[in-house]
């Protein structure tokens, strides 16, 4: 397989602008690209396909990108099939899943990662390219016909992973707990990809970027942190 | 309908033993009755059916109350329909709701919370208690085929309700912000349930007890904090 993939934690981190901190690595994956295709369908704060599409637009075309959004054309199937470069944009994520059912674009997008068009994703986006929606923060403000997410990795990513604040007194579960509480129905492995952090996907290589460590759970396993340079290749082995 | 419901953001607040804080509530509620059903689907953390019965059991037999597992009947209908007063624990509310479903559960408790069964849930067990688990704070770690919920009440409720953190650096919405999002998709009004909050609800009449302020969404209104003792009879009345 020919994956191509980069994978945001987050579009944009504390006291950096949309992408910024993300820029190098999202030029390099778009190397050689005079546009992308937006899919602007995870809505966040409910904002309209076209405002969010004018704010990725904003982003790629200091970087000499033109951007299109998927709701601009009558076929999407179509659009996703043309696409020099597909990237999904955060939001929620239920909202999201059910819009890429909706528009029939799972398979072509399946199809077109697998032949090695080059896709990336911030947030919800990072989330649906891997098995399920399993480990998703967001609420289920839709409902969606299965958490089957596009499987572009073999493995659960969950974004903005947050560490247990320490001296809390709120009752709620922790990340860490509520991730343990998916391997007592699910066996993926799942990456707490923190905020700043990226996995970048080539063929069947992955690795780590950004400056902080990554916090990876295997089924009935201590969660272990890995570094940005470490082998982490058993993840694109999961099944 | 003479519903007689106790709906309790979180069974254990911090520094309290489990169900302490909400003993008076709990004792009134279940005033004359000397056993109650105990329903332990969502297995907070992955525990058994058995484990998490053995708890809720500490808890009420101190108070003269006997508990049994909806687990330990072969025909859980059945528990349901001889039951005294149901109490549905938290956990995880899809694995919950799942399961309410696979056990055929849903229309028995709604029959019997009809005609007058003392109904109590703790967090995710008051998350079912609403229209849909829409405003659940919990990972999608099943697949549920519906979100509709119990529908003792005509509205949703967000339980271990949490404030924005202020000074906080991460880029995950805060709760408001999810809320929100949710009503772009949905009309029914949502009552966030701080840790330490119940709402009584006896026939068509609502009460929120506890110490905090509640703070209730409307579809494209502000957010609103009501005091216990405040008027809230509109929630009722919502569809």
């Amino acid at each position: 397989m020919s994956r191509n993939l980069l994978l945001i934690s987050t579009s944009t981190t504390h006291g950096t602008g949309y992408l910024e901190h993300a820029e190098q690595e999202v030029r390099s994956l778009l190397e050689g690209k005079s546009s992308v295709l937006f899919i602007p369908y995870a809505r966040p704060g409910g904002i309209s396909h076209k405002d969010y599409t004018a704010k990725a637009r904003e982003a790629f075309e200091q970087w000499g990108i033109s951007v299109t959004g998927v709701h601009e054309y009558d076929d999407p199937v179509k659009a996703v099939n043309e696409a020099e470069a597909v990237f999904i944009g955060g939001g929620n994520t239920f909202v999201l899943l059910r819009n890429l059912y909706a528009s029939k674009l799972i398979k072509p997008l399946q199809e077109r990662v697998q032949k090695g068009m080059p896709y990336m994703g911030t947030s919800a986006g990072t989330n649906v390219a891997g098995k399920t929606i399993g480990t998703t923060n967001d609420m289920p403000i839709v409902h969606a016909k299965t958490f089957d997410a596009l499987q572009l990795v073999p493995f659960n990513i969950n974004p903005h992973y947050l560490d247990p604040i320490e001296g809390s007194t709120h009752m709620g579960e922790t990340r860490e707990t509520r991730i343990a509480e998916f391997h007592h129905h699910n066996r993926q492995p799942v990456v707490g990809l923190r905020e700043g952090s990226m996995l970048r996907v080539k063929g069947d290589k992955i690795e780590l970027l950004g400056p902080l460590t990554a916090r990876i759970f295997l089924q009935s396993q201590k969660p272990m942190e890995f570094k940005p340079g470490d082998d982490i290749a058993f993840l694109m082995e999961a099944y």
